[in-house]
């Protein structure tokens, strides 16, 4: 019910941090007792708009927790990190609260829900809440369910796209090609961006990445690349990187290029569902966000990576495309392995260094990240008309032999701030084989649980070192991976996990 | 990633009650630099099973809030109320938290979400599992949005069924019919419970009703019941009150029929969704556990009221039948006139006052509340075989007249606990009418706000009385309703609300 038609509201509030992280939901907190409780009828899990009574443009929407302790006074609000965020401010100032005005968008999802179309205006409206933060957790949720299951069509998901694409920033760069390229995830290590990026703007391509910190997994791009050089730049900071460089590896998070992307991902993992409509979305709208034109999308399939079927693949990458085209970009899909990980770390710090170990033409940089990167370079040059047909390949490996992508990495970390020396773990401890034979199978999941255990990405130089990839005949008591953590502890607690995942790595006798 | 093997969880945290109401879903709060956060790997908004570490048996399914601030030890874990009520114990106890395990019936969610049917062992997983507690508000409204839009068939919607009923008591009662009724609601007023109890009952029936408080509503049959006798009663003196009456009218909410039921309501409304499935699988789910065989279920139909059109009833009750059948119920469903709040009294004392009015054959008791409630009354007769097709009208209607409901009423309530006078409220104020005309619409919703915002339910003499019934002809300045409050704030405020609410009565040039 809105009564922000009276008055009642306005007694001010004193702002109180409680200190409480709710993670993005805000919520704040009001004595039981307190007058304005009684008088609005709030409740626990009322939807509350708060904001301070000098400047009413900064305001929150939040859900209500009613206190019964002294933990606050009667005329105190407390909020929630997010909340506090959300309003600025300093504690004490004085702040009003009432009824939150009704979510008209949700109607939508209502209707998606009960069968009818997302439309355009719809998609936009939506967005547009769940920007502002009006959407709670739970509606978050209904949203998310609404639009999994593949209920999403072509037309749906290319109205979402936009509507993520108009509620953030938009990045544009001078010149006609703007390359770029994404991997939709799901497997441990496989940071070729840090090969690809150097790669192809040494070869004269304009590639101004923006990459995301781990979410769930091990690492992310952005935190691989921290250890090497600084990336959380403003986007004066990125145009000069870019403009002296041709490239960039930087996180895209200080940018709030497709922020609603990050709102809903954050609901999805722990729903664990996935939807291609809401997938593309998410990929391209920041993709344009960040003005890209040529886009190359990695696709890694396997048993236990994020795509699992060439089916499922195949229909993931005519939906890109299609979307892609309606955007006006040209996007590329590359389907590749994932049955294991690519190269040899997993963690931030211990994938910089195979990705250095490649840039370096170093003897024992792991082969198959090199591989990787070369072909996906080799592709992306193709796309963007930088290299003929069939002829990427030879372009990007004459960039990396030349010791040219390590020269082009050497200046991107330089501008982005100064290269830096990833730390190493002053813990290690090695997991070997209980029994011998060849490795048939390997645990994606497993293998990323065991590196965050051991620290990864809070502790950059924990994860693991992986020894064992597909067809490696092993001894006994022969290392499988070796864990790396900051603390005793926890190298204790991840090798107690890793020691009992039975199927981690999978060894059957060999013939 | 369940890590329950390892024993890192096992350090003793102290327990700290934050006295926060967080509604249902239980939160716990810990430090963000406490030892065990780092060590297991929690994060905001991270599952964990929290439990005593000296009666393990003792436990709970939490969310993790994370605290930046001196509001807890390091060693502490704060508890919010719905998580101190389910764990007991007292300040300062021994506590153990790790991981929660898997939750895997959600599996079946997410495959409801994908199309799958929910099977009949699914359905029994998730309700089980909704009931210990386990299932975040996220996932309540994943599973609440993949079973609306009519998403459930009848098979889903009686496996559903079955399976709530499991999660709770179960109630027995000797004789072969034990009559109920039940109002889908969406009316104020409307209190037809207090009069077809103890009609029937005094007509020989066996009538042991169970009912709920309000949950958005003004009031609930509970909270007008309360009023006038004790509600609160436990199996024991539930069974000595039918034995010795025959019927009862008391709180389900002390006998924990259905429990998954409340917790799922507490979900749909925030989000508006409904779903014929789910609100069949509610409403019968609480009548079997109730020990129910026959069962009249009143749907009020109207523009304003919780169903709107005839098809909407005719498909839910068509369901409500079927669905019935199987449980072995015999249910049969009334359609009633849902335009306008039937008596006058909106409020937990207001409509117990109608009720006695009616039952003392007061000459002023409102004829609409006495017609519904005969008519009713008369139907479950002739359903439950008590009367002759055609006649139970009559056989009601001489149980009021002769005064052998009022007698019944009295004696339930002595049974119960005693007869109460209900409270009158201190504060009253009449909203008038601004101009001449004749009452052609009355908004539902509307009316029952202002009865929340007077003070309803939790202030029982709050509420209003509603002087202006469809086709009423008023003069400029004639009281359309009048306002009781318990204190000035609440009247002013809800007066307020009341003379801004253009649609709460209109009124039209008479002819």
């Amino acid at each position: 019910m809105n009564v922000s038609h009276t008055s009642a509201g306005a007694t001010g509030l004193r702002l109180r941090r409680l200190g409480i992280d709710t993670y993005q939901q805000s919520v704040v907190y009001l004595r039981a007792d307190a007058p304005l409780v009684r008088s609005e009828g709030f409740e626990a899990q009322s939807r509350l708009e708060v904001r301070h009574l000098l400047q009413p443009q900064r305001r929150v929407t939040a859900t209500l927790n009613v206190v019964h302790t002294a933990l606050l006074a009667p005329d105190e609000i407390g909020v929630s990190e997010a909340a506090w965020r959300a309003l600025g401010g300093a504690e004490g100032d004085a702040m009003v609260a009432e009824h939150a005005p009704p979510l008209v968008s949700f109607g939508a999802i209502q209707s998606k829900i009960f069968g009818r179309p997302l439309g355009r205006d719809a998609a936009g409206a939506v967005v547009a809440d769940i920007a502002a933060g009006r959407y709670s957790d739970i509606e978050l949720a209904a949203m998310i369910s609404a639009c999994s299951g593949n209920r999403l069509d072509e037309a749906e998901t290319h109205a979402l796209t936009v509507a993520m694409i108009a509620a953030g920033q938009r990045l544009h760069w001078e010149g006609p090609v703007v390359a770029d390229k994404h991997c939709v995830g799901g497997l441990p290590g496989n940071r070729t961006t840090l090969l690809v990026v150097p790669m192809v703007a040494a070869c004269g391509l304009t590639i101004p990445k923006t990459s995301s910190r781990a979410i769930t997994s091990p690492a992310g791009t952005a935190d691989a690349m921290e250890t090497l050089a600084p990336v959380a730049l403003d986007l004066p900071a990125l145009r000069r990187v870019v403009d002296r460089t041709g490239g960039c590896i930087a996180w895209g998070g200080a940018m709030q290029l497709s922020p609603v992307d990050d709102m809903l991902i954050r609901v999805e993992r722990p729903l664990g569902l996935d939807s291609d409509g809401l997938l593309v979305a998410s990929i391209l709208s920041k993709k344009a966000a960040a003005g890209s034109t040529h886009v190359l999308i990695d696709i890694p399939v396997g048993r236990t990576a994020k795509v699992r079927s060439m089916e499922a693949a195949g229909r993931l990458a005519q939906r890109l495309v299609n979307v892609g085209r309606q955007l006006g970009m040209t996007v590329s899909v590359e389907m590749t392995d994932g049955e294991q990980p690519v190269g040899r770390g997993v963690g931030p710090a211990l994938e910089a260094a195979d990705a250095l170990a490649v840039l370096q033409s170093q003897p024992d940089a792991p082969g198959d990240l090199r591989r990787r990167a070369l072909l996906l370079a080799g592709y992306l040059l193709e796309l963007c008309g930088k290299a003929a047909p069939g002829s990427g390949l030879v372009m990007a490996s004459n960039a990396l032999s030349s010791g040219a992508a390590w020269r082009k990495f050497q200046e991107i970390c330089e501008a982005q701030g100064g290269m830096r020396t990833p730390p190493r773990a002053p813990y290690t401890r090695a997991l070997c084989a209980a029994h011998a034979g060849r490795v048939a199978a390997v645990d994606n999941h497993a293998l990323a649980c065991a590196a965050k255990l051991a620290g990864a990405p809070k502790a950059p130089a924990a994860g693991l070192v992986f020894h064992a990839p597909l067809g490696t005949v092993v001894a006994v008591g022969q290392p499988l991976l070796t864990l790396h953590a900051e603390s005793p502890g926890e190298l204790a607690y991840a090798m107690a996990y890793a020691e009992h995942q039975e199927h981690l790595v999978t060894i059957v006798e060999a013939p």
